[in-house]
């Protein structure tokens, strides 16, 4: 029987905050280039009167990734909290807007956090720098996951940082049980070498456990596992989870499954800003991987998904990513 | 006695909610094009509900020109109403980043609008239909005018969108009359030829007695003067006003003082989105004259200003206008 999504997408909802800065401010105010830090309310405040003129864009990792998968044409749906106030409702939006289900029941307006959002410097080089405050998004609670929803779905996609919340592994394994007990299969990302530091334990257990198909970049997989040989960690991912999708840049992405691997090249664009690189590469993998395509053609589209959004500011598709495979014959 | 402020601008404080959208979308929607439209709240919650992912920019017409007016050094400060809500503060944050004052006091955080905001609608000839919710910006009063600040300034600048609200007519003649008792000079933009047609003879009156430079473009100085008839819609105004400058997109700007005329060419761009393009030909004039440069170098200042902000979506400067002067032999 169909199921009524392809993909689910649990992570962090974020109302993206842009600006384009100097590399001397990101020193000048102690903000660790090319990583996502968390802040609290007030360091945010902070970081945010220091910064220019900046623009708002929906963000969030996973959702950028459910965007995608929307934006393809994929039955597709995200589960992460925003609150009752104006960047929850502009967030909410532009999910919908953009073809997929969202339901995740919104914090009251009288919550003492705001919808979470986060301040993306974007350097010369097309480099980001994020500084992320949680917000209420911290809170999503197992209570916010809809078992029948998981159930109905051929892939759930969990996002690395949702670890950082309190009731989060929680919540990420009443997913796990429903999507997998009704015969789903689950995704991960492992979503910042910082983040994989703060849990690897938690990681490597779902990993082994219960994830099939794990999206990492070199950074995040060397972190993962705790060495700097980059083809030993791919080797040690690829016994623990039926197919590895791990990025490296400029140098594409490798997927490995199987005892098989296939190497799928960059797409080389300008660099304007590289935010969401690692959620468009996902979200047009999965999208083929739900629509029966191969794992090298999977890749081959998650490489054209990113090189589409580092082109321009924002981590959500700008411009028609079924075009892009045509023109790369993968349609 | 050098004065605090070159220029002050008093408008309608708004938030873009920027959407590009194929023509269709606006026939099916009832949108005019071309033109900015007062909407409800109603209005503006079915709007948004059916366009696209959509990014936020703060706007606001003359708030664009005084942002102009800051990016260029200049010494500035901006008034207009915002709530102490998400999009007030985003506003707030955006202009003082950009280099102004803004001390409006803020609408309270229970008062039944909200900020202002402005579905735009950018169409792929880069033109723009805007449908704005006024929310608490419609409620500026003279309470809102600091009787000191408006003497402090060199010029001040009133939007002509802002005689859609309420109490605008008195805050603007407090404002007028603080600033000529102190020896400065009037400026206003008939900012829309609609706006322009619900409120004639208020602006008449203004422009016969009280304002000093007039800006306008080609429809609006045809609405206000009841004629089809450029030329002599333009000998009109320059009989009214001591400065005449009125823009003709493609065809440049024709500015008349004092039996002269002056035209500056339009800077032939790739149009991306027209917003903002009056707004910032107001701000780099308003700023050349502020700096004594001639009238014919303010009207090209203007004209740059406004292909600067055409190229790009969003109606603020977001390359360095100084530069382009420069490149055109202007400073």
């Amino acid at each position: 029987m169909t199921k009524t999504y392809q993909v689910v997408g649990i992570g962090n909802a974020m109302v993206d905050v842009l600006w384009e800065c100097p590399d001397a401010f990101l020193t000048e105010n102690g903000v660790q280039k090319g990583i996502m830090q968390l802040t609290d309310r007030d360091r945010g405040v902070e970081l945010y009167g220091r910064i220019g003129p900046a623009r708002e864009i929906s963000g969030g990792s996973a959702a950028n990734t459910i965007a995608a998968v929307a934006h393809l044409g994929g039955r597709t749906a995200y589960v992460g909290k925003v609150k009752d106030d104006q960047l929850g409702a502009i967030f909410a939006h532009d999910l919908r807007a953009q073809g997929a289900d969202y339901d995740t029941p919104l914090a009251d307006g009288d919550h003492a956090a705001e919808t979470g959002r986060c301040i993306v410097l974007v350097t010369p080089d097309g480099e980001r720098s994020m500084n992320t405050y949680l917000g209420v998004t911290e809170f999503l609670s197992p209570s916010d996951i809809d078992e029948g929803q998981m159930a109905d779905a051929d892939w759930i996609y969990l996002e690395g940082y949702r670890f950082d919340g309190p009731d989060s592994h929680e919540a990420f394994a009443k997913a796990i049980a429903a999507c997998k007990g009704a015969g789903g299969r689950v995704s991960l990302t492992l979503s910042d070498p910082f983040c994989v530091d703060r849990h690897r334990a938690a990681f490597r257990a779902m990993i082994r456990d219960h994830v099939d198909l794990l999206f990492c970049n070199r950074a995040e997989i060397l972190s993962m596992y705790e060495t700097d040989d980059f083809e030993a960690a791919l080797a040690q991912g690829a016994q623990d989870v039926g197919v590895l999708a791990c990025t490296d840049s400029e140098h594409g992405a490798h997927i490995l499954s199987d005892g098989q691997r296939w190497h799928a090249p960059a797409v080389p664009v300008r660099v304007v800003d590289a935010t969401g690189a690692g959620d468009l590469f996902a979200g047009a993998f999965l999208w083929g991987l739900s629509n029966g395509f191969d794992l090298e053609a999977c890749g081959r589209m998650g490489c054209l998904g990113a090189s589409e959004v580092i082109s321009h500011i924002g981590a959500r598709p700008e411009s028609d990513l079924r075009d892009l495979f045509a023109q790369h014959n993968l349609l």
